[in-house]
């Protein structure tokens, strides 16, 4: 018997309608489907990819063991992390091993930022996998905006929020375009960097895009302190346009 | 009589299947496709486009006036490619006004780089007007690639291959994770200043990212100069992973 192949199916940023056809395809075929969720919840991923997984599929929910904003630095959370990871990925394995492919959710995109990679590193030595490419997050909230982020020869950076705040200036002043992911507690520091680099004008705010209550606000007019985790700040690009 | 809704459909990186859901119907949806090409030729948009298509749409193909790899700062070529959008934009307005709906095809993302913005910005003060995000060519190839490309807190940058050579070592420097596009001649110069920063190692060449004739090879390993205009480098993050 072959081993069964891991699929990182990349469910894009939230509207389930911005799955590719492939991932579709890919969660229909596939016999074990798992996904991430925070303790006592069914997880955005499964949301996300609902309408598209049919009945009778075995689900594998990986329950992370802290909710998010807990300090990366703390090494209780990083160890109990590092133990998750490799629960999860003992758990995967013996399904592959039994013949089964497993599609694995992302949200977002497998590859930029999340928890899939995770998984990925610790079973792709022994098992074949496939990744199915999902539209980024950031690229989502770019089209809820509607703005149009990058022109011509703009450099782009994607900046986490958190970030110390003396090192914001430097990204924001050398950047033609600039995105900052993981805003939460961050936002009140990175909107005041953003200030002083003279960019409030230019600079949007935009939270659950592309989901049920997203909400898209100029910086400038969003002045209360509250963001979550998911939240993001563009900065279009404003370059070479004929 | 109302006006009809421009909609900017995200093809994403080229493999058809990698359409999204949304980007298909709005494609069935709409009685008006328009997508760019070179003279003479189909046109890559319409090519990954063609599976979805139905039979019986009103096509409008935009031919560019030149191709690719004109130097951008050649004034004849600026003038050019300007009164091309203005004209480009003109044919699509009339068919806006009388009502009928315009799905207007963008390779990888449509406010990502590339032309669709540049008939966005022209249109969308006189019409209602969709996004439909699309996959980026760079998300693409770093899936097709299988490597995780930011993790944790790293910074990302997208750099475009017409940099001057001096000012890469800056960037390559500072950024966790980068991607460098639009190669094409600007290879060599790219390939030096990747070796010079030492991250020749790290360092991915893909050229048609999941499309056919796709080629990935560690840039170590390119040693000859050919890379056509929309391969790219990928320098993948090394960051936080418990």
């Amino acid at each position: 018997m072959s081993a069964g192949k891991l699929i990182g199916v990349g469910l894009g940023p939230g509207d389930p309608e911005l799955l590719t056809m492939k991932a579709v395809e890919a969660i229909r075929a596939a016999p074990v489907i798992a996904f991430f969720a925070k303790q006592g919840k069914r997880g955005n991923a499964r949301e996300i990819a609902d309408r598209w997984i049919p009945e009778g599929r075995t689900e594998i929910p990986l329950h992370y063991p802290m909710t998010t904003e807990t300090r990366f630095d703390d090494p209780v959370y990083v160890e109990a992390l590092s133990a998750f990871y490799e629960q999860a990925a003992a758990t995967l394995a013996s399904h592959l091993r039994e013949g089964r492919d497993v599609a694995l959710l992302a949200e977002g995109d497998p590859l930029f930022y999340g928890s899939f990679m995770h998984l990925y590193e610790r079973l792709r030595g022994e098992f074949t996998s496939t990744i199915i490419p999902g539209i980024t997050g950031m690229t989502g909230c770019w089209s809820v905006a509607g703005e149009p982020m990058t022109w011509g020869d703009d450099v782009m950076t994607v900046l986490p929020g958190t970030m110390p705040e003396a090192q914001f200036g430097h990204w924001l002043r050398h950047s033609n375009a600039v995105v900052i992911m993981k805003i939460g507690r961050n936002f009140p520091k990175v909107r005041r960097a953003i200030e002083q680099a003279g960019l409030l004008e230019r600079a949007i705010y935009v939270e659950r895009g592309t989901m049920p209550g997203e909400k898209i606000a100029r910086l400038a007019d969003k002045t209360d302190p509250d963001a979550p985790y998911f939240s993001l700040i563009l900065i279009p690009g404003n370059g070479r346009r004929p």
